[in-house]
This record gives C-alpha cells, sequence and structure tokens, in this order.
C-alpha cells in the first residue's frame, strides 16, 4: 500500500485504516509523503469527512508523534482549557488565574495568532519581562507552587499538528470539523490535563460560522475524550460581535485585569464566569450552580485578581510597564439610535492593520495597538458620541471601522 | 481574490470563474500558485467536479499556456486521432498508415507512457534510427510530402497541461472526467487538426473502468470540440483482455506492420477497422458503410503498408534491424478447456516488470522485450499448450503470468 492508494481510497470515500492513516501521516512528517500528496488527502478529508474511528485513530497517531506530558506527579485534579479563537478573546487570561484560586490546577499551553487577531501567548508577550517558554521541570514546579501556568506550547508537543495545519492554512482544508478536531484534542491529550473545558465560537469573527457545525465539533470533540477517559466538556459561545471592549493585545491583558479587578461586567465577564464554573464543576463533582458562586466569589473577594498577579509575577512579568500606545483616534458616530450590531471581522482586521495579528509568518506584532469599543451593542449613540478610540502608532490611511457599527434609528 | 479563496469555493462546490481558473491554473504555470495548493485544488475538482463552462474556460486557459498549431498552409482536412492508452494499444501505428493512405492528412502528436505499458512514442523508439522529434518547420514538411507524421509532442504545446498531469499522477487526483476531457481536448485543439477521433478505453486494463463514466467523458470532449467547431466522433472500445497478441515495445511495432501486412484478423484489427473508417467517413463526409469499404481496401491492397514504411523510413528508421530480445520463456497451461478471459492489468504488469514500461521518470524501457499472446480469449487449450511467451533480458523470479488466464473446463 502507497500514499497514492491511501489519497484514491479517501477521494473515493472509503474508511482509512488505522495502517493507511499511518502511512499517510506518519510519512508525512518523515518528508516520505510530500506536501502536495498530504494536501490532495486533506482536501479529499474535508469533503468527504472521516469516520468517528477515522478521527480516533488519527487522534492517536498526532497524540504519538511527539511527547506526551505525564501531570501524575502533581496531586489534585488538573483541568484545561482551550477556545477555538474569536476577536478580543482574553478569556484564558481570566478564568485560568479564577478556577487556580479555588483550588484547581490550571496547566495551559497556549499558541500564537496567525490570521485574525493575536493569540494568548502574544497578548501575554505585552507584559515586559514576561517569559513565555517554560521546559518540563520549569511547567511542573510553577503547577505546584502557584497551581497554574500559561506558556508557550513545547515543539514536541503533536509536531505532527504543527506540520499539518501549517500546510491547512495555506491549502483551503481549515474547515472540517473532523480535522480541527483532531488537532485540538490531540493537543489537549498530550498535555495531561484529566479534565477539558473547550470554548466552541461560533459566528461571524470565528472559524466556524453556523451552529450545525458547532454541535457537530462539540459532540466529535466529547467522544474523543470518552475514548481516552479525560471529562469533556464544550460551551458554544457567540461571536459575531468582539468579546470585551478591547481587541488588541496589551489592551486586551489590561482589559483581563480590570474585569478581576471586579469593574467589567460585559458579555466577556458572563462568558468568564460560564468557563469558569464549567471548569470547577468538572473539578470538584459540584452542580453548575454551586460552581458559579464559588467563581464569582473569587472575583468579588479579589481571590482571583491576587492569583492573577502572582501567576504574572512568577513567569517574570511587570505589569506596570506595559506599553499601550499614546496615539489615538476617536471615531465618532455620524448616526443617532442603538447599535443593533458590532462586527468582529471588521474589528479584527482594523486592528490588525494597525498591527495586532499576524497575515503572514514574517509580521512582527505591535503589542501597544488596538481598538477600544466605546459604544457596545445595546447602547444608545448620539450624533458625534465615540464609537471607539484607535491605539495606533503608523498612520493608516483609511480605517473603514464605522463599516462595523450597525446603528439603527429609533 | 488569491488562491486560497479559489480552493475554498471549489470545496465548498462553488462554479469558479474564468479569472479564477486563470488565478490558479496560470498562477500555477508562473510558480506563483504552490504545488501543495495546486494539488489540493485538483483533488476539489475531482470530488465535485466541473461545470461545462468550467470545462470551457480551463481548456482555453490551457490552450493558450502555449503554442497553437497553424495547419491552415497544409491542402486538405487534416484528421487527428488519439486514445486514453490500453495495454497493447499500438492502433496509431496501424489507423494512421492506413487513413492517410486515402489521401487524409493525418497530424499526429503522441506521448510517452507512465504507468502501464508504453505510449506511442516509446513503441516507435524500438525502431533502430527512428526520429521522435520534430520542430514546426520539418512537421509541416513531413505532412505535406507523405500525408502523415507521428513525432513527439513539442514542449511549447500546452506546457500546462504537462505540469497539471505531472502533479496528478503523482497525487490521487487523475480519474476525474473534467480534468481528463481538458487535458485530452486542449492537446489535440492546440495541434491544429480539423477532426478528432477519441478511442475511449474502458475496462480492467484502462484509465476508466466503467461504461457511464466513459460516456460522460465522449459527451463532454464533443462539446469541447464543438465550442472549437471541431468535429469530435468517439468510440468507447473495451480494454479488459489486451488489444493483439502483443504486449512490449518492439513485439508491438512488428504487430502493427504484420496486421498491415494482412496476416491479422483479430480484436487489434476490427478496432483499428473502426477507429479508420471513422476517420474516413468524417474527413470525406461519407457514410460509415462506405468509409469501411475504403480502409479494407486499403489494408488489403497493401496501400496502408506501403504508407507505413514510408511513413517509417520518412523519420529515419530501419525496421529490419529492430531487435527483439532471443531469450524466450514459453509458459504452458496447467488447465484444459476454454479461455475465458486475459487480464489486461495482469500482462501489463509482467511486460512493465521485463522492462517494457516505466514505473518512475527515471526508469529506462527495454524495447525488446514483452509478452507474445500465444493463445487469445475463446480458444480452446489443452494441458501443456503454450498460453503465452515472455520475450525477456533479466530473469525475473515470479512471473504469475498464469494468473491472467481464465480458463474454464468444458
Amino acid at each position: 500500500m502507497n500514499i497514492i492508494d491511501v489519497i484514491n481510497k479517501k477521494r473515493n470515500n472509503g474508511e482509512l485504516t488505522r495502517e493507511e492513516l499511518e502511512v499517510a501521516f506518519n510519512g508525512f512528517l518523515k518528508k516520505e509523503v510530500k506536501d502536495y500528496q498530504m494536501s490532495a488527502l486533506l482536501m479529499a478529508i474535508c469533503i468527504n469527512g472521516m469516520s468517528d474511528q477515522e478521527v480516533f485513530d488519527l487522534t492517536d497517531i498526532f497524540i504519538n508523534s511527539g511527547e506526551i506530558l505525564d501531570l501524575s506527579s502533581i496531586p489534585g485534579v488538573k483541568v484545561d482549557k482551550h477556545s477555538t479563537g474569536g476577536v478580543g478573546d482574553k478569556t484564558t487570561l481570566i478564568v485560568a488565574p479564577i478556577v487556580a484560586s479555588l483550588g484547581i490546577k490550571v496547566p495551559k499551553m497556549s499558541g500564537r495568532g496567525l490570521g485574525l487577531t493575536g493569540g494568548t501567548i502574544d497578548k501575554l508577550e505585552s507584559i515586559p519581562g514576561f517569559r513565555v517558554e517554560a521546559n518540563k521541570e520549569q511547567f511542573l514546579k510553577q503547577l505546584n507552587d502557584i497551581g497554574m501556568i500559561i506558556c508557550s506550547q513545547t515543539d514536541n508537543l503533536v509536531p505532527l499538528d504543527r506540520e499539518v495545519y501549517s500546510l491547512r492554512d495555506v491549502t483551503g482544508t481549515v474547515d472540517s470539523v473532523p480535522l480541527i478536531a483532531v488537532s485540538i484534542m490531540s493537543k489537549k491529550i498530550a498535555s495531561g490535563a484529566d479534565k477539558i473545558l473547550i470554548d466552541i465560537k461560533c459566528g461571524e469573527g470565528a472559524l466556524l460560522n453556523d451552529e450545525r457545525t458547532a454541535k457537530e465539533l462539540r459532540d466529535l470533540m466529547i467522544r474523543i475524550g470518552n475514548k481516552y477517559e479525560k471529562e469533556v466538556r464544550c460551551l458554544i459561545s457567540d461571536m459575531d460581535t468582539p468579546l470585551g471592549y478591547c481587541v488588541g493585545n496589551a489592551l486586551e491583558v489590561a482589559e483581563a485585569a480590570e474585569l478581576l479587578e471586579g469593574k467589567i461586567k460585559n458579555n466577556l465577564y458572563d462568558l468568564c464566569v460560564d468557563i469558569a464554573s464549567n471548569m470547577v464543576s468538572m473539578a470538584k463533582e459540584i452542580s453548575i450552580i454551586d460552581a458559579r458562586e464559588e467563581v464569582i466569589d473569587a472575583i468579588n473577594s479579589k481571590k482571583a485578581l491576587d492569583k492573577f498577579n502572582q501567576f504574572i509575577n512568577y513567569q517574570g512579568g511587570r505589569l506596570d510597564d506595559m506599553p499601550i500606545s499614546d496615539k489615538t483616534l476617536e471615531i465618532k458616530s455620524t448616526k443617532k439610535g442603538i447599535i443593533k450590531d458590532i462586527n468582529a471581522l471588521i474589528v479584527a482586521r482594523v486592528s490588525d492593520s494597525l498591527g495586532s495579528g499576524k497575515t503572514t509568518v514574517d509580521d512582527k506584532i505591535d503589542p501597544t495597538v488596538g481598538v477600544f469599543l466605546n459604544k457596545q451593542v445595546g447602547d444608545k449613540v448620539e450624533l458625534g458620541d465615540t464609537l471607539c478610540t484607535l491605539y495606533y502608532n503608523k498612520v493608516q490611511d483609511n480605517f473603514n471601522i464605522t463599516d462595523a457599527f450597525t446603528i439603527e434609528e429609533e
């Protein structure tokens, strides 16, 4: 059996055996299978799908392509979280300290952003001195010492995912429920947590645009988790409008801190409470209602804020020195009425054009820029009110950010 | 619009515009679109298909990727033929001289084989001295002088097809009716003939295995021809058993000569008469019955044989010096009964393993080896009768060629 036979079988909608998947994917990692062959196979998978058995086998092949983290030396339940990525999504920075402040271990490896807006690691790098790298010993020590860590994924964690993902990104093979499930779940399982919460973003500004597909992904990831005896819970959350007030790396870190200071009660707050409650409910095996009480108390009592500061300090970060650009441009409303919608995709593109995201691997992120939304969905606006504030360094010709706001006259 | 948008559109079963096809295919020829992107697009086309408009546009893009041969300076009707390729298919060598001997111009560019058994050009190269290359001037002069030429395709005829085909060959994207139609028709139209006969092989030893798909391809190629005001006729012919007695390059050239000497009346003879009659019927605008009479007369009168020898001599070939290996191995029957089937695919594989075909681009063809079928389908065999004779140079361990013969006891 060779790679051409494997591709032909999937093209003809056949079910690949574990051995056939190994020929293709392990062969690809060893560079025996060429990238043009893998991209043809990935496209056949995108269009024809995969059976559950194929997904389970491929997840296992992914996991075993690298090192599997063993967290058994750390006492207590370890809970991980993942978000499929959205505009203004700084939930990890908020949720991890909340959950850790309640005595639950949160071992979290995060990625960088490519495409729209920065990833969690890009956001943390806005903080002067913050170390995003950790070796295995540092990882285990910090988790034991303060109950949480957020660091960048090590090179030998699911190397196959890295190789396959970078090819999917340039070959129109990103939109595939089985491939997304394998990519997420292989990394989460290899990271060694006992229980996993996944926040599936759905809407205009997200990878997935329709709820049916989001539910398919949710159910598949839960089935993969079951195979490995990992409890998996998924939330499906709206990503039509940006999460919170800020988009941009340092701006988002600042917003996370403010939320934990109790100053913010918006859509970001609601989502963070939801995610944290589910993580606590799983870890402590208590009801969502009881978990929710603990979570809100952790915020109100500033226990979560203390954990946040402890974690930033532990990884060398100096939050007080974090620079945010002092060049700002206020965008005024030319209409009066009620804000019906703020388009996440447009806000993300403007923020990226200011420098907060990468569009190619070689781009450099400017942590100090971004967009602050002075108005939120449902707010009343008068003519001349500030809709949003742009934090910039280089002047751009045309922002078009007013297009993001749908304002309906009363 | 970029290549990722184009791939995504076809993945989602959208219809690509001419501009989008140009972005992808002209971009690929210019190496701006990477091979891994083109293979993903080709796979999406294989699975989701193409509309007629897409096929017409892509054919046009293919044709215009190189030089278009102008045969208008040559008087008379020019008729070309093409076969989708079969085991033991030497029909071009027989049909072209028959048709040319009846005063019709046959300008024929042929390919080399990759995959199973040699192509027409590989077969002609068995003849010592034979020149398979011709520049434009030589091509036109020979066509004018003797009414026919069979030479290898020039580098600047549909270069896009060459690039795309070599990628399809290694990415499991060969089986696609629209892509096959575009590949064949773009070359035939760029070669400048007025009328085109296409022999679509269908069966075990062919690219296409089922008749429904063969008919789809036929209808699509006729529609493409209509767009260019070229009369196109297609035959769908069986390729479950090898064509004629011989598989192997020099052996097949010898068989072609023998057929034109009037010595052979088998399935190969029948097919050649069919193809030639259709070409003559198109060119002279006469009925198939009348054309058939002329064709059989051309064979019986040896006019076609004279044209064959004239053509071989014109291109420098010395047929009398053509070497065929003198090492032979007779394969005896271990059964008695009637031969119900001779599997073309197995015969082709054995012949290739003897050296008559290439399995990788770097393989060298041995023109002197091959398989001679002493028995044909329908023949009676006794225990110990010779089923076939292998012409070899290097001894092989295991031929397995008896597996090709299905013998039913009476």
